[in-house]
């Protein structure tokens, strides 16, 4: 048993729980799997074209507001980002490709960072690489693992099962059958599964 | 100063949240006052005709598990509403009407647990009745001072002043020109309060 981390990394409430999750997971003793997945084909399915918080420019206000007072309160930088929502799909891709890799937590914090703290282009391979690069790794053979056909497959899987467990929105937490969707869900997900499922996956 | 409490009493994260924060806010000393409005209008203006819940099954499905694992937390019974959203325009109105009477927190408890606890239908004025009587008052003259034209007038403002202010869901709470959306950030707004204005409403 672990604590499914479903995230999307064009998803603004996904940054601060990508950026804490593996310390509190760590702290807690809960093992973590890395789940990336794309919200657009969710949001079509709801028969949007667009973020929520673009077509519902209200709660798209007081969203940037509430994620400034989170990332304030964690001591995370934030850059309201020039464009909104990016595509993260090359970078999910990586994801599903290297799951397991050590240095996959490095990249997906440095995806972030680029996204929500840097306002660079994440759809940009080469944004894509220098993150890599960050995590400490040669960018050109993991591009191209993440750019076969099998990892573009493994995607669309992921999408396909993000649909069956009933996700709407990232990020969301998985334990067991138990969903927890936000990042001030996170705490209630890891202790979900302390409590039902014991530390260390027991 | 004070932290404004806007809730709904078709809302079904502003059940806890009004159970809640009478106690929560005298504990850390904060004035609190009450703004029921209606959440209707601000559906229609995003051309929603009924709760979101029910216009996205698959959240609102999360929607009543995650209801159901606040609630067990803080003790409090639910039992899902055979009808949801309800009207709760009459219960609102009353509110309305007596802001400031010290029986009027009892009252808001009653019409909510009412709706959530015990499945009774909030839109029949003698269910809205036997709030009145739960907090200990008669009810048909304040039922009389609900429905008079001042105090209709007076929810038609309220309604214009929550969008003026950028309310798009219940409950929430205004400290100043600061928004706080959601059950989850009571306490927040609270320490908000706190923090920048002092206990006690200095």
């Amino acid at each position: 048993m672990a604590v499914e981390f479903w995230f999307e990394f064009a998803s603004t409430y996904s940054y601060p729980a990508a950026m804490r999750i593996e310390d509190a997971a760590r702290q807690q003793g809960v093992p973590l799997v890395w789940k990336p997945f794309l919200l657009g084909p969710i949001f079509k399915a709801q028969g949007w074209n667009d973020s929520p918080f673009n077509l519902q420019p209200v709660k798209g206000r007081y969203m940037w507001r509430d994620l400034a007072r989170i990332c304030e309160e964690l001591a995370l930088p934030l850059v309201r980002p020039s464009r909104f929502p990016r595509n993260g799909l090359l970078a999910a891709r990586v994801v599903c490709a290297f799951g397991d890799a050590p240095w996959l937590p490095e990249f997906v914090r440095a995806v972030f960072t680029a996204n929500f703290a840097e306002d660079r282009e994440i759809s940009d391979p080469a944004v894509v690489a220098s993150c890599i690069e960050r995590a400490g790794e040669k960018p050109a053979p993991i591009l191209e693992a993440a750019n076969s056909a099998e990892t573009k497959e493994r995607l669309r899987r992921r999408s396909e099962e993000a649909e069956r467990i009933g996700l709407f929105g990232a990020p969301s937490f998985l334990v067991g059958d138990e969903l927890f969707w936000g990042n001030d869900r996170l705490e209630d997900a890891l202790a979900w599964h302390v409590v039902r499922h014991g530390p260390g996956g027991t």
